[in-house]
């Protein structure tokens, strides 16, 4: 065993990277961390920039903890604007350029840690990186936008791709006074939900006169700026492009790392890759989902955190095997929450699963209470066995929470009759005497034998 | 098998009667449903009075379905003024008084649903019956109160007894402009609540200037209105009476029927009484409790709408056995919600359990979103197996919905491990990346093993 202490080189300082180095340095005092980052920030709240944006906040107020707070008060050895450009696995050495100085170094690990993220998908359609064009990924993309919106005053936005992030901007922008438009190359957005509860967020949309367009190819965004496509010109002072995003592994390409066809890094259970002492998490690998029994790529922020802490747990010697996700995910759009867990109707049948779905619409309040809202749930259920798939909560906003309920129910497996019988708080301000979770069980029920 | 159709007489007309009524009807359309209620109201939403009253809304306002309607909809033959005063049970008969003509006469039926409710427990305290003193438990109790608030103006309430629904109307009297003092005669309310979550009630009841005073004795309510006790003289023109509820099962105390000590009916997994063909559910019987498996007294809405249902199903033929309560309530009071799901630390040792509790208090948006607050979360926990065996949630009341992941995991006998691995939705209007369960969860799996 050698002298020397244990060094454990995390590359990528945000949700992934910051959660495994603090657990490795929590549970093993003496060993030496390092995070490599090639940006100035780390550990930021990403996911709160659309409001931070549209609220007009400091964007210091979404950094949770500054590179030197890691330093000072966790010990961490972190190294802002230090890119990883190579690695040579079987030395055990990350090749790192410092892209102040220009200078590059190597590092030697015990065990590494990739966490490097994604980056923003960007289509190649002419004039995509003019002024007036963005994509919102990292906190310096915000505080671009900030500054371009500060100085430009922006009345016309061309939010270029319908996922959820153009949506929360959607309504970011309306708040700040502007039109917006969402071209869509696909015939819908949100597909991955079901047609009845994407209506919902189709007729949220025209109630506050953004303008949703399908089907559109991008040909170029001339200066101006004029997006010019096949259903005609829009003419934009801002434009955001969300079309996804792309695992950051360049830099493995020529190791024997494991990666997928998207090129994020596999990972086992315990997080880490087919490379002795090489782990990964967040959004440059895959996760394994519970219900699918499989990997699946789905970068968010609560599957960062809890990779990295995962994977920092196990380099410390927990031996941690991950129970899983069922695949949730919330947003908001205006009033109205979307939110998902498990499997659609359309991915449990190509899964296989002689399947059925049951959507109903209840209050999210008492008969009689002062404040009334509703919610849509839909539940997926294999016939026969009655087990829930999924389940997708839609409507007011405040509701919408349900979904948590939905997601604990896949983790612990559960059937409609045991939903049925969930104990569930009832008291005019928070739910009627039947939960929406409830009657949609009730419903849902009927079918199992059918 | 007799030519003529199923007779099932349910004696009371609210959650569980109705439930159990309109399932039996609903399954066998052939049935003869008669319906046995003393008061002039049935089906209404009891929980929403303190609220109706607090914001002046309509007293019709609680009222879901009228006896006309479920005559005309459901062809349920309910009887108003119609109360159940003896049973003969070997002959299936009940004997009923028409409270309108005063006449009685007998009823036979071949199924029996005792769905009777409960009564407000009122102490024997001079002066309780007197003018501007009331309780509330009935609809027509709300109207009493609400008509002598329209016409007396009261301006200095004082309530006996400190439970949710004191607290409830506290919060509504304060709505309504009036000084509220809260006189309990234990050393504290909430008892079933760890002490951490309980002084949270207490700050909040201080800052809205509402009186909390403990280890009261009351002497006598006098005329004018004085409510004297042991710390001291109350002046009020308005006293609720709130020291808890006693199940209205007097008529049965002659029957071969099975009572708990309070009076409660007892009753099986499939909500039947010892005696062939009778059944028994809500504020009047027992009910099963997964956790502590056996049945417990737990007189909530929720609870009454499941029994109900589950024996008109049963009557129907459907033999399903009962999931069980988990023991989840919750209310409001001001901007706190209070919550709880299973056993406090206190009711899991005097179990036998060997249990701790892990507390803590989390943000419920994100980092940085611009709406923020709070919750504390308790874990109580069984040391080794790290089996949760109940929680409780209390803060802003927007964010104590969490209990019903409490309330699921506990149906589903999760472990804090499990809990750490749950997948609940991240964005940051609804949740910050570690949702306070998850907080919870990760600081007391460091204790299970100890």
């Amino acid at each position: 065993m050698s002298m020397e202490p244990m060094r454990v080189v995390v590359i990528g300082g945000d949700a992934a990277g910051m959660s495994a180095a603090s657990q490795v340095k929590r549970r093993v005092k003496s060993a030496e961390v390092v995070v490599l980052e090639k940006s100035e920030d780390v550990s930021y709240g990403a996911c709160g920039m659309p409001y931070n944006i549209g609220y007009r906040a400091d964007i210091e107020d979404l950094v949770v903890l500054t590179a030197e707070d890691f330093k000072r008060k966790r010990g961490i050895d972190v190294r802002l604007l230090n890119e990883a450009v190579g690695l040579d696995e079987r030395n055990r050495s990350v090749r790192v350029r410092n892209l102040a100085s220009g200078r590059e170094y190597e590092i030697t690990y015990d065990y590494l840690v990739i966490a490097t993220g994604a980056r923003a998908n960007v289509p190649p359609i002419k004039g995509v990186n003019g002024e007036g064009v963005f994509t919102l990924k990292f906190l310096n993309d915000a505080r671009k936008i900030k500054s371009y919106i500060d100085r430009k005053n922006p009345k016309k936005a061309v939010l270029i791709g319908g996922g959820f992030i153009n949506l929360e901007l959607a309504e970011n922008l309306k708040r700040l006074g502007m039109e917006v438009v969402i071209l869509e190359k696909l015939s819908g957005i949100l597909l991955n939900f079901e047609d009845e509860l994407r209506e919902l967020v189709y007729k949220k949309l025209d109630e506050h006169g953004v303008k949703l367009i399908l089907d559109v190819d991008i040909d170029s965004i001339d200066d101006g700026l004029v997006v010019r496509t096949n259903k005609g010109d829009f003419q934009a002072d801002f434009v955001n492009v969300a079309a996804g995003i792309k695992p950051n592994t360049d830099f493995l390409s020529d190791t024997a790392i494991r990666l997928a066809g998207n090129g994020a890094v596999d990972v086992d259970r315990y997080f880490r890759t087919n490379v002795e002492n090489i782990y990964a998490g967040g959004d440059c690998a895959l996760i394994y989902h519970r219900i699918l029994d499989r990997n699946v790529y789905m970068p968010l922020g609560t599957n960062a955190n809890k990779a990295g802490r995962l994977a920092g747990a196990n380099i410390a010697g927990a031996n941690e095997k991950f129970g899983g996700i069922v695949g949730t995910s919330i947003f908001k759009v205006f009033e109205l929450g979307v939110a998902k867990s498990g499997l659609s109707l359309k991915e449990a049948l190509d899964e296989g699963y002689d399947a059925f779905k049951t959507t109903i619409t209840a209050p999210i309040t008492a008969h009689g209470y002062p404040h009334q809202g509703s919610v849509s749930v839909s539940f997926i259920v294999e016939r026969g066995s009655g087990r829930v798939l999924g389940g997708q909560v839609v409507g007011d906003f405040e509701g919408v929470w349900r979904i948590d309920v939905v997601a604990t129910s896949l983790y612990a497996n559960l059937t409609v009759k045991d939903i049925q019988n969930l104990d569930l708080a009832y008291s005019p301000p928070f739910a009627p005497v039947w939960d929406p979770i409830l009657v949609c069980a009730n419903q849902a029920i009927k079918q199992v034998g059918k």
